[in-house]
Order: structure tokens, then sequence, then C-alpha cells
């Protein structure tokens, strides 16, 4: 029954150029013809379990229980298991490198879980393994179908075996709190990993003027509710629509004007704090 | 009921680098799980108000009549409202920046509009607010679901004040009328703003040479009914299949042979007219 | 019915910068509402026949059986057909140019055939006729929707003067096979149109060094079973997940370490053989 099929949001690294994106989805219906599908995005950079991880669980709020489909597994044709998860919020499905650790944490934490090993849960390939399309799409399928409970993709796997995905935390020190940036998205917007409570208790508030240390570099920079509080070109931090500090330009880029890379430490601190110099 | 949810179109700068335009389609998905969500297309140069327009009036007699859900918006973060527009057509969903006008007046024009401004209407961010994803989104799904009328959305708006979208008309001066380029498709074919009935009021049909005017450039190029008559590498004039006139070149990119892009000025005038020199 | 409507699998080489994918999709959903549509790819060259057909090959199988839509058309606005096919699989509808035939036979081959030419089946344009939308769109769309049964889009073409497409097949030297590089993904592996039996007939196996000759340039590359069997950076040879022989580079691109791309000639050979040097 159309009613009882759970949608499958679909992340990848796989990119658009190809028709890997559209095999994927071509499995998809016809294993789980009444699921709706959600492309997350396909544009991780290759390999990039962080990025992935990260994004997935910017979204995960916002995408409709039932099935996260997520393929970005740079250790392909290695010995990393192939993963269904239950969680209170539905399943996920993708290797077991990390990148469904944060998301599967911030949930509710990990049910069961199990490696997709059954065969015939897979479609066979006529040669190498095309895991999306061979073993994590049909599992994914399957679960959002209901055509298989978990139990039935393959043996159980012990939650404290799996592969973590450590994020590093911002660290205080003094009146200056050393963080990195997160994330620069299309726009060139730059997300740390530095929230709102961690400037509060530098006794920072929005509205007071930050310094931002960026390798050599410091910027008095305001902390502004939006783009609307700074002159065009100028830069703000803020609250970001993720709840992260930010730094953004008014139309303009970020990332270039502060020469800011996914990664590169960032620190935040009053003006005229020692820390920060 | 399935039946009654009605299609959502959507349009926006976001590109697909990211999870932004993903994630708009998670949120339209919990709300609106019935929806079919077509994606009109999400590269329109950032925050290019003109060229969203354009394609929003170039396509939306092709797109299922229901929710036309347009997020192209850089002055987000200023006072500009977000607004819910019912038409003929159905209901158009975006910023108060014109990107809307030309679709809603080609569509027969607006009936009641209303700001998004009920905090119920919206999805309450952790930090700033993604209006596709807090505002636009939800606003387009509740409409789309017929989970509230517009009427719940916010306070009516006078259609009086709307931002107007001011698109250029063609000139004529003697034998010869002046435009401009509208728009480059990404095959190098130049959509002009001069329609063939302009051309006709010139004395020119199909089968004429015209005078093609550009910058200093001067060019003698057939007006043709389909590629397939002039040579290939060749340069053709042609009503396309938007109903206006364009500069095509078979096999070819008519942007770099003739160095045009959107907004540059388009003389045409019959062979030998004065007023094309 | 809903469940009655057939699911499309729709390709262009339209790219997504533009709103032309999106238009297509408009009128999928107008023409024929209850159907899924899957976004096959949309990134194959501008007017490609050749990697359009092998995409659509490589793929078919994963589709669901319903409407493959297939729009690559570098003949646009000359004297070629466009068509409806029928198969044991369901429908292909593509311009007459070969871009459908790998598939069609593949797939059992070619029952009934028509020309789309009645004008009911098609949208009226204001200009040029953008046959996406107006012609192949319209025809997918009636026949996922059984409005319009195959006959009564246009008259009876005979198989046999459809336009073929010719694929080269891999030749044997003595001790060496040659081939050609078939198709370079996204992430630089390249498939060859070499078939595991192909080297078999060589006396070769997995485990096997090949002697890969590439324009003058001579590799020792290990046939192996999977990516893991290398160290990083290495190159390996496998049989793709489609059945065909691939070189690729473990973490790296092949086509750039061997300067490999679509169409150039690949010779195998055993190690030590006189007919790859």
């Amino acid at each position: 029954m159309a009613q009882s099929s759970l949608p499958i949001s679909f992340l990848s690294d796989f990119g658009l150029d190809d028709e890997f994106v559209g095999v994927v989805h071509g499995v998809l219906a016809k294993l789980a013809p009444d699921s709706r599908v959600i492309d997350v995005g396909h544009s991780t950079p290759r390999g990039d379990i962080r990025a992935a991880a990260l994004t997935l669980t910017r979204a995960i709020q916002y995408l409709p229980e039932g099935v996260a489909l997520v393929v970005v597994d740079p250790g392909v044709g290695t010995e990393r298991k192939a993963l269904a998860v239950e969680s209170e919020w539905g399943f996920f499905v993708g290797p077991d490198n990390g990148v469904l650790s944060p998301a599967v944490a911030m949930t509710g934490g990990a049910g069961r879980i199990v490696a997709i090993e059954n065969p015939e849960a897979r479609i066979p390939s006529p040669g190498a393994t095309f895991h999306g399309r061979d073993v994590f799409g049909p599992a994914a399928a399957l679960l959002a179908s209901g055509e298989a409970p978990i139990g039935e993709l393959g043996p159980p796997v012990d939650p404290d075996t799996l592969h973590p995905l450590l994020l590093p935390l911002p660290e205080s020190q003094g009146a200056a709190v050393t963080g990195e940036a997160w994330w620069v998205d299309g726009f060139g917007n730059v997300q740390t990993n530095i929230g709102p409570d961690d400037l509060a208790r530098l006794g920072l508030e929005p509205g007071s003027a930050v310094t931002v240390k960026v390798g050599a570099g410091l910027h008095s920079i305001p902390w502004v509710a939006t783009y609307g509080d700074v002159g065009p070109g100028e830069p703000l931090l803020h609250v970001d629509s993720s709840g992260l500090m930010a730094i953004a330009v008014r139309e303009g880029r970020a990332d270039e004007e502060l020469n800011l890379s996914s990664g590169v430490a960032v620190t935040l601190a009053g003006r005229g704090s020692r820390s920060a110099e």
C-alpha cells in the first residue's frame, strides 16, 4: 500500500556528470515503487566522509522520517561493512566508515544494526559491485517498502564496534575560543563549530564587536542578527540557520575575504582580548 | 487525499553544490507528502531577479497548475516581504522583489496577496532564518496540501504596493528595431526581447536577410524556420520556442560569434536599411 | 488510475544550467500526473549520440519497466524522425539517430515503431519546436498514462529503416586484443569495450599481469577483483560493474595516468606478448 511506504533521502558524492545517481533512483523505483525519493545532494567532495556526515546532521531534522541512504565510501573494496541502522528517526543505510554516526547519535542513537550481507537483499552484478546500486540502494528500498524487516538484511552488528566519526570541539583559552571552519557553502559563507553559548561564556553577545583570528590575520567583525545590519561588502558574524557561529560578507564571499576553507582554525575573542592576539 | 494535493514547481538560485535544495525538498515532503515537486531549475545566477523572472515566465505555461515556489532573494535580511499570491493559475510564493510579478501578470494577475508572517506557518530556526526552508517552503507546502488557506499565512497586502519588475520593451526607429539580449541558454543561443511582429512592421518576414547590429558589429543573418535551413557553423535568426526572435549558430554558439550576453543591445533591420548602420 | 501509470526514465544532454529539464518535467507532470519520473542524467556531452546510447544500455536493466525518454538530438531541425518504439521492456521515445538502437536491441528488439507526427500528440509551440517539450515529452507522457496507444501517435515506421548505431567490437590479433576506451566516468575510471571473455581467450585470468598498451605507452597492470587488492595510487584492471574490463587507479584517476579518453584505442595482452608491443 502506497501510504505505508517510507520516503528515502539520498545523499552521495556521485556528482551529476554520470548516470550513477539515476541508476540508484531506478533501483529504488523498481524495489520501492511507492516511496518518494528526496535528493539531499550529490556534490559532496569525493570520499569526504566528514563533509557528508556534517551535511546529514544539518539536514536530518528537515527530512521526512523514513530511510536515509548515504553513499560516500572511499574505502569501497576494503573490509568496511555495509550497514543498516535502526533508530527512532527511521533507518540509516550506508558504509561503516563513520558517515552515519553523527546523524544517528543526533536522532537518539542506534537501535538494531545489521551488516547487509544476505545475498537475497543484494542485486547480483555482472562484475564489480557498485555498492550504491547493488547493496545500499536495494537495502534502502527493501526497508522503505517494508518488503524486508531489517533483521533479514544480514547478521546483527554490535553497536560498540561501529566506526565513530570524531568531530573536533572548540576549545576555550581564557578570553578566547578556538574552533575551526566546518563548512563553506556555495555562497562563500563559513560555518564554524563554535556556538553562540561559547561566545556567551566570554561575555560576548549580539551587538558585540568580535575579534576573529585566522592564521596571521586579525579582523574585528560585528556580531549581528542579519545581513541587513551591515553595509554591502562588509563582514558579519551571526548565528546561522544551523545554530552555529558563521562568518559572512554581505553580497560577498567570506571564504575569500578571510582566506578560510574547511578545517582551518578560527579563534574568536572579545575586542582587545590578548588571547586572540 | 493524494488527489487533492497540488504540485509544487520550485525555482531557486541555490545551485546544486550544497544541500539547500535538498533540505527544502525535505520540508515540502514533510508538510505536503502527497504533492509532486518539479524542479524548474536551481542554476539562476545568484541574486539575479530578472533572470529568474524570465525563466518563470518562459516555463509557467508548461508547469502543472498548483504552487510556484521561487527563492531568488538578494535582499534577504532586509525589509522586503515574503509573499503568497493567489492567481487563476494557482499560487505564487516568493520574496517581494519583483521576481514573481511578470509570471503573475502573465497568468491573469493577482487575486489575494498575503505577507507570510504568521509564526504558525513558519518553521522556527535555531539561528538565522533560512527563508527557503523556514518561510517560503512551508508556505508553499501548506498551500499545496490544503492545510492552510492563503488567508491564514499572514496579513493581506495591497497589490498596488507590490514590487514591480520593469522589463525593457524593444523600440522602433524608422526601419529598425532595437531591443536587447534577454537570455543566453546553455547552447549559446541568444533570445532577444524582439518579437516577429516587431519585424513584420518593418516589412521583414521569414526568408528575409536581416541586418543584425551588436555594438560596432554588423551581420547579415537570414530569418529562417529551422536550424537545418543554414549550413553547419552558419548564423540564423528565427522565432524560438518561446515565440521571440533569437540568434543562433547551427552547431555553434551565437553568444561567442556575435559577442552577445544578457542585457546587450541588439538592433535588427532590413538589409541596406540606414537605421541599422 | 495511478497504479496503471508507467514510470518515465528521462535522459538528455540539456545540462542543468537552464530550465529545459524542468520544463519537460512540467509537461510530463501535466500529461502524466501519476507517473514517477526518474532522471537518468542530463549531462551527456551536447549532441553525443554514442555517449547517450551507451549510458542507456548501461542503465536500462536497472530502470523500472515503462517509458525511456531520450533527447540527445544534434540533428534537430533536419529530416530525422521522432520515434516511439514498443519493446518487451516498454516504450522508447527519442530521435531516429541511433541513440535508442542499442538499448532497444538489448531489451529484445523493437515491436511496433511509429513516427510521432499526429498533431494531437504534440504541443503547439509559439515558435520553433522545442522537441523535448513539444514532441518527445508529450509522447512519453501519453504512453505512460495510457492516454494514447502507440498507434495513435503517428504512422508506422518500418524497423528496417531505423538509423542504426554501430558500436565497435574488440579485435583479437594473436595473443592480444585491441578495443577502445568506451567511457570515462567522473572518477576517472576507464571502461573499455573489451570483456573478460576476450581476455580468457588469451589465457588470461583474474590474478594475471596484463600488458596495457595505449598509444606509445606500455603498462603492466594486474587484473584484480577489487580496488583493495592494490595499493593506493596503483593501477588495476578489473571487470567493472557493467561487466566490462575497466582500468582504474585506486584513489586516483586512470584517465590522467594513462592518457585515456573516450574513443582511444586500448590493446590488452599477456605479459611478454609480442602482440602488445
